[in-house]
């Protein structure tokens, strides 16, 4: 057995208090041993004047769209969809997704970030860069039907559920899949109610998207006479193993129906408030039991993958949300950024304790903006960046030490994706 | 005539495009000579694959309140003030504000934010702070008088004339400063009507709280008959060179009397988000040609004093506020975070040109959040954070080389600001 202690910080516990304690990590299993008192390793990551946390965890992403960053903003969700981004993807190729992905991992290694649900496609370029970096990783292959013909559809429903069985259990078992269908407005029914039982049957969960704005919401309210999440009930989503991206438009009914099937909901304030989609009830969601993770949707609608900022954002628009300062307070944040993104994963991460997966981040305190330490929770949510990440850690391996990711080489991963990017667009606009 | 070329880099120009140049500053006059290609100075300063700003300007501070950050959160306006700041605020000691205002000036410096109005006490400590930190600052002393009696209340105010008289110009003219009653719901309208021409008379601006919540709405509008900019206008404020900070609840009638008048709004988005105050109409103030400046509102409210946070703040709640994502678009919030700013304060700085003061800020574009490099516009906007800030100038002087700040101990300012925040809270809970 090789061990690493992670030495001489203050640790944020599962039930959200903050002690003094070294961590006692079994890098073989990549399992936690212990916390706790003066616990040496064979090897040893300083952790002096800084907080241990859990790794954050990305609930909703689309990884390689960093390539997209900073091409199409401030534009409502169709339109920039529509004009923006679906020609552009119309051009990616494998290598791109690839150089993409490498992008938004690194990225998210030097955020703290050490797990993440991803929906895209060539979706085994996703997985090549997930093993590589040494995250975790929820992977799944997006089919869309509408726009169509059914040869077409079926290839892409089949290439969801052909891709998610091929792929788990990669990487060491760092990666899981999901079955996802796009969203309820754009597969259609007659699509869900023959691929969701089948993808049932491979015990896969499912990830779609759902009331992100309300044109995910009327067109189906008027076709079915009843609301989207009742719908997605009906077609047989909605287990508890599923997850929702989204969830902005949710009424009374679905809050409901939410808590009683156990289905989660990965809540996206960044993109929401970008494109202007709305606010999500999050405070309602959480007093209903319902599941709330946080993800930070793609990169060209954020347009960072920095989980702090999306639990600081999560905090600042649920209080907005519910006109009341006291509503997703700072612990209830972190508990979504970390528990609550990976239990809607179902990942057995999020929480510092024996037997858990070795994934955390250290978090360097001596800063101005982190000063001084009245709270360490409410610096977390409210004051703590990307940057302020030190060290790293998944499945007990350092994936960043010292600022310095060990798994990637940093300047070689941004020349290939701004080169991508420059002939991605190049043959977008040709 | 000492001079100093930074250069490299990319600059964001007055009218929001980015070229390529070197930008050469006078540092004996502290002014820009001239951008353009192949500038050579006495001294250099490294721009490549960056981009230089003009310093941020950061509208409404009260940096002191650093002392403060993250000892309260999680709770609305009034409750927070009554219950948890003003009790602690009662024990600050001349020693803490000074402390208080290094810690906050070296986070600002820190975050390529050159320039800060500040509204607060112990004035002098914060001029003293300002003038070895080498930034600009429009300072005031805030008065009070409600709950007080007219002896006590009239001491305040006169403390507002005179402090706002004794320090204008100081710092070598890096110290300019406004007459500051708090708010119009806690200054009597006898003291505003009697101070406000004295103030007129020696020629400050007013800088005044207004319609942060309801609650500073509904008084006024009972008592008065009116809005509460229609009162503050009543009462002799609103001059072109006074600015407001907040307006979140203003009304068609109030913008208009804004835009009228030539007054400015300091619009704070992290604090009215965090204290649940509402949404300010920024989309509506611009359209309606009011000058609205961005600031960061206390630490404690925020939890920092990042100004490129307060801009994508301001882009992400301006569009929920409009629900309309062409809201509050990129080019808009550089120009809130610059010129609208250093407008509504009267600072001659917030653009990069020949003669205008050298006030600048050298982002570091080789981050991998910062990659691709579509639109640079963009990315200071929707994923640049303070800590890609490489070096700030101000006034010709470098303040921070390379992360490293040049006029404040760093280690020694955090240090002190931890024992005066520990022992602030020992008197205030004892």
């Amino acid at each position: 057995m090789t061990t690493l202690s992670i030495t001489g910080g203050q640790v944020l516990l599962p039930d959200g208090t903050v002690t003094r304690a070294d961590v006692l990590v079994d890098q073989d299993s990549g399992e936690i041993l212990e916390t706790g008192a003066d616990l040496e390793g064979d090897a040893t990551l300083d952790a002096a004047d800084s907080l241990v946390t859990p790794g954050f965890v990305n609930g909703h992403c689309h990884v390689a769209m960093t390539l997209l960053r900073g091409a199409a903003d401030d534009k409502p969700l169709d339109a920039w969809l529509q004009e923006d981004i679906w020609p552009v993807e119309a051009e990616l190729t494998p290598e791109d997704v690839r150089a993409g992905a490498e992008l938004g991992i690194l990225e998210m290694i030097k955020g703290g970030v050490t797990a993440f649900s991803d929906m895209y496609f060539h979706v085994p370029e996703i997985a090549t860069a997930v093993e590589k970096a040494g995250v975790r990783a929820v992977l799944g292959h997006t089919a869309i039907t509408i726009g169509k013909d059914e040869a077409d559809a079926r290839a892409d429903m089949e290439e969801s559920l052909a891709v998610a069985t091929d792929l788990d259990g990669a990487a060491d078992g760092r990666i899981s899949t999901t079955f996802q269908p796009h969203s309820l407005t754009t597969v259609g029914e007659e699509y869900l109610r023959e691929y969701v039982p089948r993808a049932r049957e491979v015990g896969l969960p499912i990830h779609f998207h759902a009331n992100e704005t309300t044109n995910e919401v009327d067109p189906i309210v008027e076709e079915h006479g009843v609301r989207p999440l009742e719908y997605a009930r009906d077609v047989g989503l909605l287990e508890a193993e599923d997850f929702v991206a989204h969830g902005v438009h949710v009424d009374g009914t679905e809050i409901d129906l939410l808590s009683e099937t156990g289905a989660s909901v990965i809540h996206c304030p960044a993109s929401n408030m970008k494109l202007a989609s709305g606010m999500a009830p999050v405070q309602r969601l959480r007093e209903a039991g319902v599941t709330v993770g946080l993800g930070t949707d793609g990169a060209a609608s954020n347009n960072d993958l920095s989980l702090l900022d999306e639990g600081r954002d999560a905090a600042m628009i649920g209080k907005l949300a519910a006109e009341d300062a006291s509503a997703v307070p700072a612990d209830a944040v972190v508990e979504m950024l970390t528990q609550g993104s990976a239990d809607a994963m179902g990942l057995p991460v999020g929480r510092l304790e024996a037997g858990a997966p070795a994934d955390l981040a250290v978090i360097d305190l001596e800063r101005p903006h982190l000063t001084p330490a009245h709270d360490l929770v409410s610096h977390l949510v409210y004051a703590a960046a990307a940057s302020d990440v030190r060290h790293t850690v998944c499945d007990g391996q350092v994936l960043m030490r010292d600022r310095e990711v060990t798994t990637l080489e940093e300047d070689a991963v941004l020349e290939r994706a701004s080169e991508a990017a420059t002939q991605l667009f190049e043959r977008a606009e040709g």
